[in-house]
């Protein structure tokens, strides 16, 4: 096991009717300014009980948060909380939300002269406005880890950064409120979860024992909920199940001392940058071929996967991590996912910019270091 | 799913030559009271890194806090506090250690005339003084929780409490530390972490796969390492996955939203304050007694245990249930832990104390609050 540290000071309020408790989780104090997305959360009945919640307190609302947040919509909200001096962000809604709450947070107090570095790395905030969420769609597990992933319109950047000043002093996670979500978004929602656990799981063991069975606990789950997730609209369990699963996905608890890659995520950001797919499209497409191009240095995780998750018993370690690939491919499709470039009709000759500017970057990737702009070229081919 | 709140904040710091972040854990002006036990972090190497790494800070030192730890002794830590205007506990060693360091933190702010209302649950703290723990003994999981478990003398007592206040600030989790434990401990250890789990797990369901899979990792992580933990002296890798399972045991992850019981616990800690045994070994001897009297109850889950941990294929729901029992006990005598009250010669009549005591607490356990003093009778008979 490599050594850690872990610290996750997230307070997580779990179930039916938790959302009223943020009348006790903020201070009646505080100026606050709800965010807030494409306005799902005013049809849904969301938006009534937080304002219940939180009658008679000070509370501004910047709504329009994109998915994949814009770099430029969330200066405006920056301006808007230094302008009335906010003290408290409470972002509503998902992991969009949620990241560009983040962002606003540590760039209202960023002191570089564009908070932009902070996604640069080359500001490091040290300090941020307090925030909290309420989430209503699992799958980015924005809601207990301080990770947030920003898109910049004039730059067709789309860039992450971490930092333990941006944790959500607390994320409330009530199941119901995902009863109103669409197909898409459960869908993208499962996948996300499923190739978060993937890239800190298929890499190399260093002896983590617990680590993998826990990585394991949380992609079974999925892929024996997922069913019920897509097609029982107000079925309580099953979306609580999601929901916590789909945060454990990404709470730094499996990622404790193990080898992580983040090639899938890092090639993705840009199929999304450059042709405007989901996040979880782009993720099914980059993971298969990731893995079929690293063939050789990921084979032993796979095939275990292979073997403990989908009891694959016959065949040698090259069967089984090949049935690996085989099975997860088929899950992505049994949810409704697409598994290619082609599906979205992107064709070789758009790549070669997407490579370029890896190139330009000198972008060094995987647990191995072994992923440069050559070999994500090779990917992205396996990808058509 | 239950509804659940899960806030932990106790920051981690695992691996080979951790203790030395100490410098950087606590802050420099603070005073700091050095707690510890018998004295083997004086021989095993442990105290000379403590102190090296604090060198040139105001350092004082209170040892001997016992496995149990006593209260009268914890109240003596107390007074060092108050007189000297400790600022910060330090406490190295194991399990027992860090509950008296959290006892003590809570202690010296309680306003109560008493500080045993803190146990008895008659005071509640709402502040103690900040600790940290470097831990040298994989077992209680105290490392990451915020409960403790303290005896006292006079009253030949033994309670429980838990408060966030006793959070440790930080645990520092180096396995090298383990080396030099002996077999008795790692047994009991390794039984600790077990029973832990099926505390959480052992009950019925409400419908929540991922706990179950997270626990089943755990006590499966736990079965494969014992045999290396017992065996292999000086090997980091089995001690450090003993480290961070035990941890996992109750650290609060896998009794999110789903139901507990704690009955073993309960009784357990009657044997040791009447008959003065080890935690662990009371632990080995009640839970199983504990499945066979409530069977109907737990058989459900303990089938699911069988099939998943062991591999029990064969037989109804009953069948399995009993190969759980049988398998556990079988676990426990692997690591050389006797589960029977007849092996500490302790015979059915000194067990009518025990029992009394319960009766006149009107004491009521399990999970469907079916354990009352008759019912302690019945099981404790079983254990003999």
């Amino acid at each position: 096991m490599n050594n850690f540290e872990y610290h996750n000071p997230v307070r997580v309020v779990f179930g039916k009717g938790t959302i009223a408790r943020i009348a006790e989780l903020i201070d009646p104090s505080e100026k606050i300014l709800l965010l807030y997305g494409g306005g799902s959360i005013k049809k849904n009945g969301v938006y009534n009980q937080v304002m219940a919640a939180l009658k008679g307190r000070d509370v501004r609302e910047f709504g329009g948060i994109e998915p994949n947040p814009r770099y430029e919509t969330c200066m405006k909200a920056v301006e808007v909380v230094k302008r009335d001096g906010v003290d408290f962000l409470l972002s509503v809604g998902g992991g969009s939300v949620l990241d560009g709450a983040k962002f606003i947070a540590a760039a209202a107090r960023c002191k570089a002269d564009d908070p932009w570095d902070i996604l640069t790395g080359q500001y490091t905030p040290k300090t941020a406005v307090p925030l909290g969420a309420i989430l209503t769609l699992p799958a980015t597990g924005s809601e207990m880890n301080c990770f947030a992933v920003i898109s910049r319109d004039s730059t067709g950047e789309k860039l992450a950064f971490g930092n333990p000043c941006v944790y959500p002093v607390f994320s409330i996670l009530d199941p119901e409120t995902t009863y109103t979500l669409p197909a898409k978004q459960l869908r993208n929602g499962l996948v996300d979860a499923f190739v978060h656990v993937m890239e800190q799981y298929a890499t190399y063991s260093v002896n983590t024992p617990l680590q993998d069975r826990q990585a394991e606990a949380v992609v079974r789950t999925l892929i024996e909920i997922a069913p019920d997730v897509l097609e029982k609209k107000n079925d309580y369990d099953s979306r609580a199940n999601f929901m916590w699963t789909a945060t454990h996905a990404l709470n730094g608890i499996i990622s404790c001392g193990v080898v992580e890659d983040w090639t899938t995520h890092m090639i993705g950001h840009e199929l999304t940058a450059f042709f405007g797919l989901d996040h979880a499209e782009t993720l099914a497409i980059v993971l298969p071929a990731v893995w079929q191009h690293q063939f050789d240095r990921k084979k032993e995780k796979l095939a275990q996967l292979a073997r403990r998750v989908w009891h694959v018993v016959e065949g040698d370690v090259n069967a089984q991590a090949r049935a690996a690939i085989d099975k997860t491919v088929s899950f992505f499709h049994s949810v409704g996912m697409p598994t290619r470039l082609g599906d979205y009709h992107i064709t070789e000759s758009r790549l070669t910019p997407v490579v370029e500017r890896f190139r330009q970057r000198g972008t060094v990737l995987g647990e191995h270091q072994a992923v440069k702009a050559d070999q994500i070229a090779e990917i992205l081919s396996l990808c058509l």
